[in-house]
């Protein structure tokens, strides 16, 4: 089974670094296959970022997000340009602060960014809350799993913080 | 043209952080086509590391490196490993010190990790030194990009030591 996560928002949100800690959450935990990638176009100087990730348990072959089972919008110019790359039965999941309109009426609208807020106090942490929202309503990894990869990959003084930033994710969740 | 380069170390080198500094360097500060990559296999859970970049004038069709250009080597494991994979007119970069032996009697063999050590006071910058010292012996990017994409990317409090190892390495590579 391979599958296809797209996290994509403006740079300073973090998709890349919550990207590589799903990357590594997968390969290096629980042993799968995994491409982490991102591709910097024309457009790489608007400030649109994105990071791709596909999880195997065969290898991969062809290491390029074609049509994603999963996309993570941070910010409505994400959610308009990459929501055409999502499967017909995809998942999307959308931070209902930043994405007020989304054209999949699918989408698992969630407060990712003001979770952020409200719980540590900054929105710098929404990468990792949506990371384990995005572990919850997909299933793609376990919790304890990204608890592992947190702590490998970010700076020593805010392993607690994003641990916590990830536990607020998943609770948030509930109802996805 | 096309230039495929793979930083490989071991894991806590720092070889992803650099490779999306080198990345952005590229993209938003130079404007050309980039991907920038990591593979995870069964061997994930052995401690190497490996990233992958590809810069281009044009769209990258085929977004995996096959036969690198340039292959920069922090650990002997990652030149033993990937030494195969450099062209035969590629450019091996080599730390003098982690890496004692090596295929490529060309390979360039530069103090990074002494660099590191002596001019920030720690090892955990070699991956910096190293990109500075890249950018130097390959032309691949300009220094003044990286500079821009470090103050990007790095914590804002560590920005200064990071350009401080940015510049030594340049500095190390005068010989390259």
């Amino acid at each position: 089974m391979k599958v296809e996560i797209r996290l994509a928002g403006t740079g300073g949100q973090g998709v890349i670094l919550a990207s590589v800690v799903l990357a590594e959450a997968a390969a290096v935990h629980e042993g799968r296959q995994v491409v982490q990638s991102q591709s910097y176009g024309p457009e790489a100087r608007g400030g649109a970022s994105k990071a791709d990730v596909i999880i195997s348990n065969e290898p991969i072959l062809f290491p390029k997000c074609r049509k994603l089972d999963v996309l993570l919008c941070l910010s409505q110019q994400a959610a308009d340009k990459y929501s055409a790359d999502l499967k017909q039965r995809g998942t999307a999941i959308v931070d209902s602060f930043h994405v007020r309109e989304h054209v999949r009426p699918s989408a698992v609208r969630l407060p990712l960014s003001e979770t952020a807020r409200r719980v540590l106090g900054r929105e710098l942490f929404t990468n990792i809350v949506a990371l384990g929202a995005l572990a919850r309503v997909t299933g793609v990894v376990k919790l304890e799993s990204l608890k592992q990869a947190i702590a490998g990959r970010v700076p020593p003084a805010t392993v607690e913080a994003n641990l916590q930033a990830l536990n607020a994710g998943w609770d948030v969740a509930r109802r996805g």
